[in-house]
């Protein structure tokens, strides 16, 4: 072991330095304001959980995705928290236990074996926010509003809302009454968009015409407003779920399209992000300049039925790691310190002690004077009273 | 497994509700903040890495505390954080590289593998400063300072300081030349404070008479500020390291009474806190209704030279959801909530938006009406427009 290689971190495991650092955390406290102004309250969850509550109901790729640890107390396997979603489910369901809509909002690192895409980090900062105990459309709405805020007031233009819903491809599904391997294999072929393998496994497994036509237009559905009405027409025969996926859709991107015009819209009926747990719409906030979406999350309504109090739920995250290669070139710094000299002057403490409560900076050089160069001031003796001089 | 094991955290594994997280998070940033005005930089080092970076020169003790995982991309091990000193280190060393003092700053969760003692947490969120580049006592005594200052503005009172230095104990070894089974059974004596072993090895082992007795002596010096002059007696014959640690002790005490003169010091010189990868003072900050120190620190000049840069260091840290339970009291919730009606008025959400850009907290009634509860006034639409009317 050399030492060039003691200091060399993990792939897709970063520290931040001062610079940095100051963003994330001055970004991370501006956004726990916004949701505060919002009604959502803030939780932290633990950062390891026995793996019986951390992953259920979350899927293989979730259970692939986690550390885990034994715990030397109990012999029990716990994992490092790879999402916060289902911790915040657990708050409400067992440790909240309040009626009607419950807000919650939090930001805590998470940890992934593997990174998600290949530019991801494994370390994200995750930071999000759920809304439990209400069903309706205009949760959505207020969560989607949300996510797009957080985005506005990190500072990032041109913003992208693709707007998809799992019931249309779940319904549909259920009509062809596939076998599980099948079912599997399609998933996997829609996953990676290949629509070559998505027909021959359509045309192999449904007997259905008018379903396989269905599932197979469904990878056309696409693109801006005119998806919806496109859909109106292909989906058709589709039954009432279907009907009420599309009508949700639309109703999502008239509240957003007036109150944030300068959103685009984009609809992807064929997305299935997170299929394995959410259970109506799916939303993503796409931005110029990053491969991935920057935030993203969905409807959930089963999460909490595993804790014993299945609620409504839809919520949203984002990584503060991502937001910050996106933020906008700040200016710089406007205030720089005040250098103190090295004394063990009573007078001169107190003076020091009284510019840092007015929020000053002030660094008191020690055996030597290099902290001078973060200073544009000084702290001078003068007729027995100390002061501010410029330096 | 039922639902009730479900949601059973493990022990020593903690979640912060509401209440809670907002009080750590207001404390958290009250803390950085004052970081910020005494000129420390804040950093974010990774939650985990290599444990060949991670846990060099702590320790057995270190090593056995920290959950190991397994690099899926590299195959190397990996260790959850137990500490951030060594992470902070390795940044000063290896990231800045500058020269003269640096001063650093952070907050994070860490995590152990057993609770430190009977009542502590397997998942503090550290939050510390250090200061590397300065060997002078200014830089410890800069400090010492810092870490009163943490807990003065947390609100703790009756704040106990208490002083040791490992250079007076590792000095007095030196010269005994002691065996290094004998060392280990010694230093486990001492740090279970067992008076009648520790004075049966030195008899044992211990063939200078007058070693021997400074030694012996060295368990009895502890208590206030008569304890440096009987040290300066009974340690009288020792070498100029020892006379150099008194020294120094004298000067921060002394240092420490004049800038706050309501703290009381406590010195204590066997005590080895640390003693492996401490090399000068160490400290510690007790407060009236916790069983453990709060907050402490001390000297590591060693640690930078396995990354390559052997540089003067000295720092303290303390845990957050410690510091929660010694918070005083805080008053009731000033300011509730305005409740909003679910209504897709453009102007409606414009208000909404109005009020939460000047700091308002308003939560927009979804199909039910639960959120009035915390609410104690409502927007109103009067004559066209929407106002602000008491509940």
């Amino acid at each position: 072991m050399t030492i060039a290689d003691r200091w060399l971190l993990p792939d897709g495991v970063e520290e931040l330095l001062p610079e940095q650092a100051e963003q994330v955390e001055a970004l991370r406290r501006k956004l726990l304001d916004l949701y505060h102004t919002w009604g959502y309250e803030l939780v932290m969850p633990p950062l390891l959980e026995f793996t019986d509550s951390l992953l259920v109901g979350l899927g293989k790729d979730v259970d692939l995705q986690t550390f885990k640890v034994v715990d030397q107390l109990s012999g029990r396997t716990m994992g490092i928290r790879p999402d916060m979603t289902t911790q915040i489910a657990r708050i409400d369901a067992h440790c909240l236990k309040r009626d009607g809509a419950v807000r919650l909002c939090y930001a805590g690192s998470v940890l992934h074996t593997r990174p998600k895409t290949l530019m991801a980090s494994r370390s994200p900062i995750q930071l999000g926010a759920e809304l439990y105990g209400d069903s309706s459309i205009d949760s959505d709405i207020e969560i989607i509003s949300l996510m797009l805020e957080t985005l506005r007031a990190s500072g990032i233009a041109n913003i992208t809302l693709d707007l998809g819903h799992v019931s249309i491809y779940r319904a549909l599904l259920a009509e062809a009454g596939l076998e599980e391997e099948a079912k599997q294999a399609l998933f996997d072929a829609l996953q990676r968009k290949s629509g070559t393998e998505i027909n021959a496994l359509i045309a192999a497994h449904v007997c259905q015409p008018q379903v396989a036509s269905m599932m197979q237009a469904l990878t056309q559905l696409n693109g801006g407003r005119e998806v919806l009405s496109e859909a109106a027409t292909v989906l058709a025969a589709a039954g009432e779920q279907v009907q009420l996926a599309l009508a949700e859709l639309g109703k999502v991107a008239d509240s957003i399209a007036a109150r944030m015009p300068d959103v685009n819209i984009y609809f992807d009926l064929s997305e299935l992000r997170g299929y394995h747990y959410h259970t109506g719409l799916v939303f993503a906030a796409l931005a110029p300049g990053l491969g991935q979406a920057v935030a993203n999350g969905g409807r959930y309504d089963d999460v909490g039925k595993v804790f014993g109090r299945a609620r409504p739920a839809t919520g949203f995250s984002t990584d503060l790691k991502a937001l910050l290669q996106l933020l906008p070139a700040t200016a710089a710094q406007s205030h720089k310190a005040i250098a103190a000299p090295n004394s063990d002057d009573l007078a001169l403490w107190q003076a020091i002690q009284q510019l840092r409560a007015q929020g000053e900076r002030v660094l008191q050089t020690l055996s030597e004077q290099t902290a001078v160069a973060a200073c544009d001031r000084q702290l001078v003796l003068e007729q027995g009273t100390w002061v501010v001089k410029p330096l």
